[in-house]
């Protein structure tokens, strides 16, 4: 048996139990002692019951072929920030649906506090140590990257999903608002809480959008030529001064590189009704937070972070009647969007300001993804590109409202060039 | 002791628990008397431990009275609509603040399946065991009605708390949209779904509107004088060919005792554009029942309600282009009618078509519910009329969002012209 079992994507894996030529037991057991050999320095995961996973695998292999789900035996850790010490008997909406896909649920991992806090947890960057590996979804973005699991689950309020993909260098989705029941993991905001998907290929990104139930109207024309004759829109947003040097590289060369593939990229720009959207998403957030967390600090206040106390202490000043302004301002600006990125297989834009931050007190800025997140529409971080210190960057790839499974496809052939060509030379 | 400590409103027993008149345990004692003898013919309850209440309620006794939280042992029994045989280690949000705020948790009421579905449970309406008590919150209307608790939640998504409001009797608020946190409790509709409240009076309303921290931007206007010069729109709405003798009574009766005490009262329509409105409800809620019910669906499609398999097998037929243009739609109506609302006190719509049907079968019509559950704005059903059968019959308060104690304010002072002149004989 190989040592490197570990490092197959989802798709590999899946192919190999339906050949038989790998038991979902080895393969898990492969997974449990990368984990271990890790966890120390990554600490990607918040808890993992080794004996539980083998059985689970166990009782997989016996399954007959003919009863097996889409993603039998796959090793999947769910990022479900609940209560320390909490123990729910039934699991999340999404880790529901993946069981009943024949998933393998390997753990849980690390995330900030509540999913809602920008101080980071004790997991580390898989590829500088001494970095973040962002946030909130903090363990699963590293342990994707770290081959610690094919796929995992996050969520994204603000950047909590697509920060982490860049900063790991791996694949992540925000899909459409609500197209993904979240139920069942903690809330912040109604209007801006998704459930994320983080995979290291697009293939497997897309396995999980199926068991998820992720539909556009039109079935998307799968390219047959790679990105010849897409047709792409730039899109710097009105806080690209917030932008470094690895971003503004990358930017750089995603472009070039899509150019040189004979696709077309048009330079867009927000109309200028957008220009309130970083404040409204802002305003929305703390003001929803103040609902969410009012239970907590009913409970125990001097147990909550800072930020979230000021939440429900409204320390942020905005009045009932500033929040209807940004939640009607914002859901006035989502057709708008829609209607201006229909003209475009994609809309680049960037993921994050820059490479990961060293340190562990914050895990980063969500300037660059707060206003996807509130405007609903389906991002994928695509790996590829490099800082300074050699840590990854990734681009974001946007898309209308339910245009998921689209984006997915646009975001495959991008990726098999940025990946290949963005110079990104640090993978693990 | 008096036998009929059960009748007190939660206004009236903490009054005496502060006085020192009355024990949490004597009170609690009374209900738990009074439910057992009225469980066989109602069936409010779904789950109740008589054991558990008393030792909750001599515990709360023993709080020393500078201690004591704003609901004091006020005993209240909550819908939230969670597995069967399912005991999560977690209160919802809401049954936190409760107890927080010192509240005696008595036990979980009847809903329809995932209060999602027009099929009644085995709850009976306390007026008349015969007709349904409506629903979705059919055990929290009735339980309320019936004396058997002060206060209770529901949740509404169409019409789930004014309708069993209105059905029994009873006041029924539907607070703004994400006013008060609704998780832990089965989501239907990220959109929709929102916490209920019910009580016997007004103040018991207000009790509970401050524990979950309901507040508008301007302190409410206290009214010294009764309705006297107060504004009222009344609006039938775009469904008023579907109100009865009951309901079209109600309204000309109501509008004419608040006239008679001096208030003005103004006939309105909605805009044109306001038509599509209940179409766009009845698309939301399939659409997002795709979402909600797909884990249930894909672990055991067998055990789901039919109309729940086909929100998920998308047998209403809508698109996702569709879903878009009703929540867009509805998102852009929703300022509009702030600020039509804004120039009233409130605006008087019809809670029911007519009095609670007979019969299981249906838990009633949403269909005077549904355009303000989808608007976000706070509603209190105010009962004082009756139908031909002597059954209740409320009228519905509305206000723009945020207007949340401003309108319990109003519903105070139309509620004591309504109860005591509308008509209604048949109170228990």
């Amino acid at each position: 048996m190989s040592n490197d079992l570990y490092r197959f994507t989802a798709t590999e894996a899946l192919k190999r139990f339906e050949d038989g030529s790998l038991k979902v037991s080895e393969y898990a057991t492969s997974l449990l002692d990368h984990i271990d050999q890790r966890q120390p320095a990554v600490q990607a995961f918040e808890y993992i019951d080794r004996s539980q996973v083998l059985q689970q695998a166990r009782a997989l292999d016996d399954v007959p072929k003919d009863k097996r789900g889409p993603l039998h035996g796959m090793p999947t850790q769910h990022n479900s920030p609940i209560y320390k010490d909490d123990q729910p008997e039934l699991d999340a909406a999404s880790v529901i649906m993946l069981r009943a896909a024949g998933a393998l649920i390997l753990g849980k991992t690390r995330t900030t506090e509540f999913a809602a806090t920008v101080k980071g947890p004790a997991t580390t960057n898989p590829h500088d140590s001494s970095r973040t590996p962002g946030g909130s979804s903090s363990g699963s973005g590293a342990a994707v990257a770290d081959f610690q699991a094919p796929v995992a689950l996050g969520t994204q309020t603000g950047g909590s999903t697509i920060r982490p993909g860049s900063f790991n260098g791996v694949y992540a989705m925000k899909p459409t608002w609500a197209a993904i029941s979240r139920e069942g993991q903690k809330v912040y905001s109604l209007i801006l809480d998704t459930l994320g998907l983080y995979a290291r290929s697009v293939d497997d990104l897309k396995l999980l959008a199926d068991v998820f139930g992720l539909k556009d109207d039109q079935p998307p024309r799968v390219p047959t030529d790679g990105v010849k004759g897409m047709k792409f829109g730039l899109l710097r947003t009105m806080v690209w001064d917030q932008a470094r040097l690895g971003t503004r590289n990358a930017m750089e060369k995603g472009v070039e590189l899509l150019k040189s593939h004979r696709a077309e990229v048009k330079e867009i720009d927000f109309p200028a009704d957008f220009d309130r959207l970083p404040d409204w998403h802002s305003c929305i957030l703390k003001s929803d937070g103040r609902t969410a967390f009012r239970p907590e600090y009913m409970v125990a206040k001097d147990k909550l972070d800072r930020s979230l106390v000021e939440h429900v202490e409204e320390a942020h000043g905005y009045t009932r009647g500033a929040y209807l302004e940004a939640f009607d301002g914002v859901s006035a600006l989502r057709p708008k969007w829609d209607a201006i990125a229909r003209d475009y297989d994609a809309v680049i834009v960037p993921s994050v300001p820059d490479e990961a931050p060293e340190g562990f007190e914050s895990t980063g800025s969500a300037v660059f993804n707060s206003m996807w997140t509130a405007l609903h529409v389906p991002v994928i971080n695509v790996p590829g590109f490099q800082g300074e210190h050699g840590m990854p960057i990734g681009l974001s790839l946007v898309a209308p409202r339910y245009h998921d499974q689209a984006l997915l496809d646009v975001a495959k052939v991008v990726g098999e060039i940025w990946e290949k060509e963005g110079g990104w030379s640090g993978k693990l």
